[in-house]
């Protein structure tokens, strides 16, 4: 090996890779979430990585999209998924005639976008995805259902969020109502960056494309709209009896209703007419959450309706609604802010320190104590005082000094690592006073 | 939509998706495995499934394997990783000066083969797996952890193994007293199928080789012990007193005494000197558990020491010993094998059915419930008959018929969907009755 020439060790740049005492909280956060969906009657899913490129590029008609990863295995073209939705759609379009429908599905897995590195983007990202997809049909209290879910799960991440909500059929409707269906993407598309470039770049573009003054100020004023959801359902409901225009109103009441009846707090939502979101699948509700507190991490969760989720793959009709939170790149927003709580460097409750000839027995000790604690024993073979320095450097909280003569005593030297106070212990006392400081302090990881 | 030629959905063959159903009980088998991990210290590690080429084709000097996914992104080569340890050995490299020695960490992910697609061989699968690396040295009691740890894992999984313990430096050492040292290699490869070609056959090839008749006796004679700890020890210590021989002798010595005083059944593994593994990389404990009542799932787990396992990186010697257990593969098995627990189609506790315009009032009643239960209202537009037989098939254990009698009196219809039985009950008794059927019959998933 040591005429080799070394490779030096990299990894690829926009992959995060945590040490793994922020791994822990990594993955203590993908548990509250999943605990969520569970408890929701969600039920989980997991699709492969790697899908046939027809497949995964149907929008595209089979053209990849440069930010994906696409390879070719022999004579068959492979793509990495780039969400969880279109393997969703793949997936219940698959086995439509086994799942039973409304088929509640949650998915938790990583996905790819070759993406240009750039601070917070990332190449391999955890999506958590909720969904709901129903056959021929599916309520619109299914819409409320996940958004009272966005709501629990900010709750058990205790992360204070505004989930802005509004319904696509609004603003699809007012520019049929005004005589510009032809033009609805291009008109949504603009107002969808009012916020960027403002409101009057917004209507000098809107002009450009043949759109009176008057109407422009008529469609950047309802897409400004934004407050307590029956307040300003109550501003626009009468603005145009546009037929899409009345389904969205219709919906965002129903959505409303529902939300109150699962007691969804409203300090949490509001209805904001300028959510429009770009992806062209949404057909009616539409959210996105931010934390007030910090407006610069943009969209923490997002999501909505789709009225046909599978079409590219089936005739049969499947309507869904879900959310989706992308944990790495809202994990390392938190990591930045130093919001992450507090970590430790180990989970170890207990390490066993072998003085002298003492290993075996330490092991025995550790067979004890492992049924209660995690307890590991320090056999390297180095200095008793290297040896501390090491424990303090982890913080670890307790140490237990095991010698010759402990072992015939059966009295332990316990070290409490924070207050520097040693007890002569019998293992069973030792046991009572590390559980009680971990229930204390909660310190296990 | 209409207009387009409708796609097929399919899935690439030779990647595992399972219903929900069956994807709960494999979480459930994830999870009981990481506890176990985590209760003996190690913490997670999560490295992109994405490598640099270079990196995880150092061994054979960039070149690639035709089983790897490669391909090319602008102008870097990428590699998916095939396994978890060529990653771990990067990142301890890479992080050499942050990593707290003995390193101790697990990490449970998915890896990928482009092997031909057949029966029980997956191109995507997930693997568990358990390192301890150490820095300059690392005693052989880590060897002992990890398989203390193996027998702790399919304990927890309520599995029956049987670990196949040995240690490369007998037939290293053996070869070498032989007086065959330069083909230790070839001889290895041959005795390593002892078991698929026969004793005879072995034979021939080691005489192929230039191997004596009575070497090959010998030879094939040490490959074939395999029984007690103990008594496979004391059979086989004297054979010769080459160097190397003696070093795997006390090695096997030291793992006996530790996994001794670590309290593993001796019931669970025995001494096999016929167990070498395949790969290069082992340089001293060598293990496969296997399951004495299913011989023919083969290796269900399997691992050993490497004594430089970064040497393509770095100058530093950084010694491992690690488990890996192929979950993907297992779980397959055990499946065909009918061995898996007995799963439900759904984690739903209580399903509440609206019966006229009760939506609202029965959203309120599952806020209520879902601090407790898993519950759901089935809110679809169908018939209370078509409901009913749902609610049958998903073998949902309670039903909770809301009427507008029902929200009126405050007492509500619930059905035990078991036993038939209906009663009339106030929400808090509904709950009762729910949550001590849950903790008897441990119903939730």
């Amino acid at each position: 090996m040591n005429d080799k020439k070394l490779i030096t060790p990299r990894k690829l740049s926009g992959f995060m890779e945590l040490p793994p005492y922020k791994q822990v909280v990594f993955d203590k956060m993908i548990d509250k979430i999943k605990k969520v969906y569970q408890s929701a009657a969600f039920m989980p899913l997991d699709t492969p990585v790697l899908e046939y490129s027809e497949i995964l590029m149907a929008k595209s008609g089979g053209a990849i999209d440069k930010e994906v990863y696409a390879f070719k295995k022999g004579d068959t073209d492979i793509c990495m998924r780039y969400d969880l939705t279109v393997p969703l759609a793949r997936y219940v379009a698959m086995n439509a005639n086994e799942i039973a429908f409304p088929f509640k599905r949650y998915q938790i897995g990583k996905v790819y976008r070759g993406e240009k590195a750039q601070k917070g983007r990332f190449r391999e990202f955890i999506q958590c995805d909720a969904d709901i997809v129903g056959l021929d049909e599916l309520p619109i209290v299914a819409d409320a259902e996940c958004l009272a879910i966005v709501d629990k799960v900010f709750k058990a991440l205790e992360l204070k969020i505004l989930n802005h909500i509004s319904n696509r059929n609004i603003l699809f409707g007012y520019c049929e109502a005004l005589g510009y269906k032809d033009k609805t993407q291009d008109i949504l598309t603009i107002l969808d960056k009012i916020n960027k470039i403002g409101k009057e770049n917004a209507a000098t573009e809107l002009i450009s494309l043949d759109v009176t003054e008057e109407d422009c100020e008529k469609l950047i004023n309802l897409t400004l709209k934004s407050g307590k959801f029956a307040d300003i359902l109550d501003e626009i409901k009468n603005l145009t009896d546009n037929e899409t225009y009345q389904k969205g109103v219709q919906e965002l009441s129903e959505v409303y209703k529902y939300m109150s009846a699962l007691g969804v707090d409203e300090s949490c939502y509001i209805l904001d007419i300028g959510i429009i979101r770009g992806q062209n699948y949404y057909t009616g509700t539409v959210f996105e959450a931010m934390m007030p507190e910090h407006p610069e991490f943009l969209t923490v969760c997002g999501g909505g309706r789709y009225d046909n989720l599978a079409g590219y793959y089936t005739d049969k009709k499947m309507p869904g609604v879900g959310l989706s939170i992308g944990l790495t790149r809202l994990f390392d927003l938190l990591d930045q802010a130093g919001m992450l709580p507090e970590y430790k460097l180990t989970n170890i409750d207990l390490q066993i320190i072998p003085m002298g000839d003492t290993l075996c027995e330490c092991l025995k000790l550790q067979k004890f104590f492992s049924s209660f604690l995690v307890c590991d024993v320090n056999y390297e073979n180095r200095s008793f005082k290297s040896k501390m320095k090491e424990a303090n450097r982890k913080q670890l909280p307790f140490i237990l000094i095991v010698g010759e003569n402990e072992i015939k005593s059966e009295l332990y030297a316990l070290k409490d690592m924070n207050s520097g106070e040693q007890w002569s212990l019998s293992k069973e006392d030792c046991l009572k006073m590390v559980s009680s400081n971990k229930i204390i302090l909660n310190t296990t990881i």
